[in-house]
């Protein structure tokens, strides 16, 4: 893909004109157009797709906001802002940046009642246990604060808040973010609009031209442009080149998360962090792993269960080489309802650890000594070598089962077409930009007329990651950046 | 640093002229400056320090080299491109490019007839035994290719070819390179400049700008610049965006590794990829790493300690947040000559596990079911965990002793000044290159004029590390990048 620049001279006429230009349709995009359209420019919103939405439509919904919104108050949590970055600060590093998380934990109270203005429904419930999304329209859950090691580095609350569906919410914030932004008097929408590069002025950025319905298109921005892009998950040279870790995975995401405009911003001096950085989702059902002992190829445990599950996967992917699985007992196994399973059933069960030893593949002894030490401090109620919480303790008893991660059972048996992995990814890093939206250049200093936010950028997450830091993310900071090009 | 690109059209008055420009005078400027002049082009190296020489002139020397050389004859290994091919793919991997691979793993018998031409001596013996680098004058070494995973990979052949010396040789590499250098004729050397800029004309690298002596120096290239500027280990900022694992630990190489020709590159529109990766040499004898158990907190073993020990530091480093203790026994300690433990004492000595397992802060029982596992098999000659050669099992008995690699016990007391911190550190990712030294744009295509080897390049290591991927990589691509700008 060709992205470089084209000087504004060799532009021969321009198709749309607008103060503020937004690159991409879904929760960054929809936020920057909303506060650029509020402070009273003209704004256009080109999306590739026929409709917009793009990945955070297809997302889980949840939205990463605390330090006391109404919703944790009516759950009868107590957070505030400073535990809140606290806990940000060690779920999204190593290398998170403190000024952006400070902006974000200071600025969630009111962004969440942005986001009930918009017509966003929350319900004042809280879900307890461990789950990727529950099954209820419950508005609040636990994104891994209850558990090690966060559980000791802030004061614990729970910060997933979820709009009102039942299950995915995506779609729903969409929804509501669509309706408020089409409302807007100065805001229009052109779909089916490929961009390809951006158009210079004297170092300025001041368009984009791209294609639609096959013919070449120009638009002129005024102010400037907002790429709202999403990541490169489905770029796999991109991935390749910069998140090898990743490659061979199925993505999380639509197929227009391919990387062209952080490649448009290169091409006019962008700089970028934290291109190996991924999002590892561990396809197996929570309620099983926090039960489970997830184990290594050597039979070694590496993490608590009980842990948000995105940083099992990640941690299990980035340094595990991805070959994990859950070993537990059956009294473990039976005592998940079947809903809670998911399809799961055991790769093996065996009377003896040996035998199951046998059947993984992993040295005889190796297993045993890892349940060895488990079972003798589970016993106490306590997991001195990871922390898991007591609740999940149990000593494991014959017989036991493993269940290989890898290969899902589902698709293992062929019950089901799919690739035969357990986790599905996408990518964190992205442009540099300032918590104002503005993106960097190489040399340090903000790129005039441009801006991004969203997956496009190195946000929030720069190496672990939480869910709900990306709706979160994309929705608080596409404000900020649609906000600033405003106001250029 | 602002590194935008100046037209050729700002420049005033060119100060120097040469049809190749080559920036860097280590083992990449060297090598390229030597086949660009050989050609017949009209050369200028421009080099930062006052001498030249960088981070090549303090290394230990290693090139790696194989396939069939006089030396591994000599010394009766039987070699060939293939199996050193098949070993590069996976120590250099994931994501190791393969056509480099190739290229390189063919040509490296004619590389090394090149580097005896240019009056590099090695000596038709070999040293035997783990060590960074060998404390004799012999030519060749192992670089892990005898150990797990590798051994059951590819035949193994020792493929580490040093300098005579006795000691780190890399001076001598880049003494007898230099030699070779300046008796061609056309080829001139300007120290004391620092590369700030491309300049360029019509999209065509022409030149560069920097600083000498406090003035503004311009230099035009009529065919090419080869960038051989080294890494970006010094630049702060640029390892806190790319490579957050590397920050914090002391650095191998000269302060000059600061990144500014991949950012002088990425101004006129290169690509870069692998910018996360990283070397991570552990500072422990490796004749007592050999003998150890390498246990994190948790007290698990996690690598075999005989393998090429970049690659334990890197494991230890990346993949268990580089808190590593070594665990060993008296008799095991004892057996290695004091010159071979190189100053190391063991930070604990205990009669039992358990007592060992408090003062390391490692849950009771932890350690000593690792101890357990690995003395079963040990006794039997076998490692089934990771592949330990029976050369160094056996199994550890009482007193006991650990030596915690992060905290050097020289340092610890307070004996000599220095980082608490076991790894030492320099990059591995850089410019994309094709295999004859032309920098990739960001559109995958190459950019006209601009050429580039060495450690500014992502080269050889894409992720994995071995000695002698440095050099050997920066003196074979640097040769091919200057025969590549000298044809133009």
């Amino acid at each position: 893909m060709d992205t470089a620049p084209r000087e504004s001279h060799e532009i021969s006429g321009w198709d749309y004109e607008a103060d503020v230009v937004v690159l991409g349709l879904g929760c960054a995009g929809a936020s920057a157009a909303i506060e650029a359209g509020r402070a009273g420019a003209d704004v256009l919103v080109l999306e590739r797709s026929s409709s917009g939405g793009g990945s955070s439509a297809i997302a889980g919904g949840e939205l990463y906001l605390g330090g006391g919104t109404r919703i944790q108050q009516a759950c009868g949590f107590d957070d505030d802002p400073d535990e809140m970055c606290k806990f940000l600060l060690v779920a999204c590093g190593p290398m998170a940046d403190e000024e952006r998380v400070r902006c974000y934990s200071d600025g969630s109270v009111a962004h969440f009642n942005w986001l009930v203005d918009a017509g966003v429904p929350f319900n004042p419930s809280h879900w307890p246990d461990p789950c990727w999304v529950p099954p209820t329209d419950d508005g609040l859950m636990w994104l891994g604060e209850n558990s090690a090691p966060f559980n000791a580095i802030a004061r614990p609350s729970p910060r997933g808040h979820r709009p009102a569906t039942g299950h995915f919410g995506g779609w729903l914030l969409m929804e509501r973010l669509r309706a408020e932004m089409d409302a807007i008097t100065g805001v229009g929408v052109v779909c089916d609009f490929a961009a390809e590069r951006l158009v210079v002025e004297r170092g300025r950025v001041m368009g984009a031209v791209g294609r639609r319905y096959g013919a070449d298109v120009a638009v002129r921005a005024r102010r400037g442009v907002v790429l709202a892009t999403g990541g490169f998950a489905y770029n796999e040279v991109m991935l390749r080149q910069h998140a090898p870790t990743l490659v061979g995975h199925p993505k999380v995401g639509t197929d227009t998360d391919d990387g062209r405009g952080i490649l448009m911003a290169q091409a006019v001096g962008a700089a970028v962090q934290g291109m190996e950085a991924g999002q590892a989702a561990i396809a197996v059902p929570p309620l099983l792993l926090v039960r489970s002992l997830l184990v290594n190829l050597q039979g070694q445990r590496f993490i608590n269960e009980d842990t948000y599950p995105g940083r099992v996967g990640q941690e299990a992917l980035y340094h595990h080489g991805g070959r994990v699985f859950m070993v537990l007992d059956e009294e473990s196994f039976e005592s998940v309802p079947p809903e809670g399973r998911r399809g799961a059933r055991p790769t093996w069960v065996c009377e003896t650890l040996e035998e199951l030893e046998g059947e993984m593949g992993i040295p005889t002894g190796a297993l045993a000594a890892t349940v060895g030490v488990y079972n003798t401090y589970a016993a106490r109620g306590e997991d001195p070598l990871f922390g898991k919480n007591e609740r999940w303790l149990k000593p494991l008893r014959s017989p036991f089962g493993a269940i290989d991660v890898v290969a899902p059972n589902e698709v293992a048996a062929g019950l089901v077409e799919g690739p035969r992995t357990g986790f599905n990814i996408f990518t964190l890093g992205g442009l540099r930009t300032t918590i104002d939206g503005e993106v960097v250049g190489l040399d340090g200093d903000p790129i005039d007329g441009l801006y991004a936010a969203g997956r496009v950028t190195s946000g929030l997450p720069r190496w672990g990651y939480i869910s709900g830091t990306s709706l979160g993310d994309g929705t608080f900071f596409g404000r900020r950046a649609g906000a600033t090009a405003a106001r250029r």
